[in-house]
């Protein structure tokens, strides 16, 4: 499928080779517009390429001093992301015509350290399920998973070395492990979210998504002030586990083959903790699951009330039962569920290593076929429900080679931990 | 002043005048725009009042069915938040020709309860410091205090019985204080905040404006689907205690004067609390103050990130000064801050009684001079660093009486309590 084309470059090579003098921001875009234009018919990524946006801004950034840590690297955005002066239709019809008309703050600032906004990728409807026509350019005829579908696409085929994505339930883990990038969901509220279309607003997380973990943590650093980068480091930076979770009962066969030789493989390693999240707190977690499906449903009908209001006929049938359900739940449950939300945070906060990550599956298995919808979550809705960072590395594969992603998770606040273990993960098994 | 007008109607007295067949939403709407076209001139409370929309929503309603809670209830709405086809001004140079084309979540839902928005009120410029031109109806000279100007001004004037405020540190309970009507800031993130445009957002809060603590509750349950109603009890509903809190250190003469008085009068309770914030849990909160301006700094630059990339000549200068201290932060320092943000929201969960609340001042003293600000926040910043629930109750005065307001704080998801006590204390008190 690539093999006419360049191997594209990441986002740290392609700011060093424009540092050095050894290429232009205008040169890096045009190649990634033309690569676009060679893979998009087959993968659907883009909800819009802003080809001749993209083109004046690398000349302005060519003619000028260096910008900042993102100087003349592209990136793509998220449909439900504002992006001023292109589309905002957050994969719905009802915002079919919008075009936005300021930036995201996560946009501003990718914009003010000098990234080029390429254009809006493919999301399911509003980044709930209801699955966009997007193509798994790494296992074909498979979902590439949602709801940040086309940032995951779109990055695995080299149309573009960054992107935004956000993640409420599993929406960039689980896109990253069907498609076999690197996926990054910050501790929540690291990245700062105003200006992008909400779900459910106590889950909702920015991230990104690139090929390498170094280009992941490089950008995250711009993007929040937070020194992030891996040291390159020989053996494990920091305490490593092992973790099933109570999701292992969705596991389907494929992954608990690949995922138990993993188990070996790591046990072999002398950083191996052997209970990474204590039983005690592993216990309060029962429930986990169900908590997070109702807070999420008593808050994306809040999030989508407008929407609701003005056109409830272009909600799709999937996202009406949701909203319904939010709506019925009874105010003693909408206070207690939230009341225990903030008590599992806290306690995440007292049980968990702060310096600790461990290690699970990023999905319950590889891509389900492109028809069955977008995939299960439940690997991830844990980690999404107590705001914990998460990056999925794309280490495992099933037998026909479809990818399959590790999920390495982290205490509140351990995104540096947990990036320099994905790091260390993508050296030490390749 | 209004002596020309009739005494305007609560929110509940709207609603139930409604139900009853004795007015119509129009009748009702009328009466608010007359007292308007009276009032705002020395006022001023205004950015743009919709009174054909008002008028044509009221007609609407009066011909349907109930809608719902708030039926025929008239609301205002603070600049920062998106109210679809009027001003989104933000009290910004920068934004002074936008127009919303959607409805905040808040917004949406109050309309979807039946609520009628009556128009846009001034804030501050985005929330922040700089003033805007609205003048204090219940202190003549005064400021109303800001950020949320307009909507404690339009309420206190009989203008509009219910209103959208925001409070990031002081900017709901400020200015009921200083304006003598009843201010409530949730729990942090219980009102949906998506629509609204955001200054700090680990701080940001929905709040409302009302003369009545009823008429709060009743407004909050149906934009929460919470049960918050008062009970009307003869005796406080839940513990009650006396807090001076660090903030006493800014209290004003005057200020001490009433309060030494009030703790007097409270302290005859056989209810009170000898030490409602534990002496170990006050200690862990020193350095609160400083805490939360530095989080809030970091998070205003990344909030303005757009508006400093387009426009930062129309930037006041002391937001770029604001701007400017949150990028200059380290990165040791922004981690840091951001794990003592998440362990002391979860000390507050260990340490403070779920069920009691305490009484504290909502301000340094009654209004300072309009020319001089907005007032000092010293006495919120600190609840609103830990998210948790705060009602500010009318019910002190300066010896020009000018108005003082009461703080009612509770634990986080308290709410009720919060609003049960201050109930309590307007109908004890007067």
């Amino acid at each position: 499928m690539t093999g006419a084309v360049e191997r594209p470059l990441g986002a740290l090579e392609t700011r060093t080779a424009i540092a050095e003098g050894r290429l232009s921001a205008e040169a890096a875009t045009e190649a990634l517009i033309e690569r676009i234009a060679a893979l998009e018919p087959e993968t659907e990524a883009w909800v819009a390429v802003d080809a001749d946006g993209a083109r004046a801004g690398a000349r302005v950034l060519d003619r000028g001093p260096e910008r900042g840590a993102l100087h003349g690297v592209a990136i793509g955005v998220k449909d439900i992301f504002a992006a001023n002066g292109l589309p905002w239709r957050c994969g719905s019809p009802i915002w079919a015509n919008r075009i936005a008309t300021f930036d995201a703050a996560s946009v501003a600032m990718a914009r003010a350290a000098g990234a080029i906004v390429l254009g809006k990728t493919e999301t399911t409807e509003f980044a709930s399920y209801k699955p966009c026509r997007t193509r798994n350019p790494a296992a074909p005829g498979r979902t590439p998973g949602g709801s940040s579908s086309g940032s995951a696409a779109a990055v695995m085929s080299g149309m573009v070395p960054l992107a935004f994505g956000t993640q409420t339930s599993g929406s960039i883990i689980r896109p990253a492990s069907f498609c076999g990038v690197v996926g990054y969901k910050p501790s929540f509220d690291l990245i700062a979210g105003s200006g992008v279309a909400p779900l459910a607003r106590s889950f909702d997380t920015v991230g990104l998504f690139a090929r390498s973990v170094a280009d992941i943590a490089f950008a995250a650093g711009a993007l929040t002030g937070l020194d992030l980068a891996p040291e390159n480091a020989a053996t494990p930076p920091c305490p490593v586990g092992l973790f099933r979770s109570a999701a292992w009962e969705f596991a389907e066969p494929d992954l608990m083959a690949v995922w138990e030789t993993f188990e070996a493989d790591m046990s072999a390693s002398p950083a191996i903790l052997s209970q990474p999240v204590p039983a005690h707190f592993a216990d309060e977690l029962e429930g986990a699951l169900d908590l997070h499906a109702r807070i999420m449903a008593v808050e994306t009908a809040e999030a989508l009330a407008h929407e609701a209001a003005i056109a409830p006929e272009l909600l799709s049938e999937g996202l009406v039962r949701e909203i319904a359900a939010g709506r019925a739940l009874s105010s003693a449950r909408r206070h207690t569920d939230r009341l225990s939300l903030h008590r599992l945070r806290a306690r995440a906060l007292d049980c968990l290593d702060r310096q600790a990550v461990w290690l699970t599956p990023s999905a319950c298995g590889a891509a389900p076929d492109w028809n069955s919808g977008t995939g299960n979550p439940a690997f991830n809705r844990t980690w999404s429900l107590l705001g914990l960072p998460a990056c999925s590395v794309p280490l495992l594969a099933d037998p026909a080679g479809r990818p399959i992603g590790v999920q390495v998770v982290g205490a509140m606040g351990n995104d540096a931990g947990v990036l320099a273990v994905a790091d260390w993960l993508r050296r030490h098994f390749t």
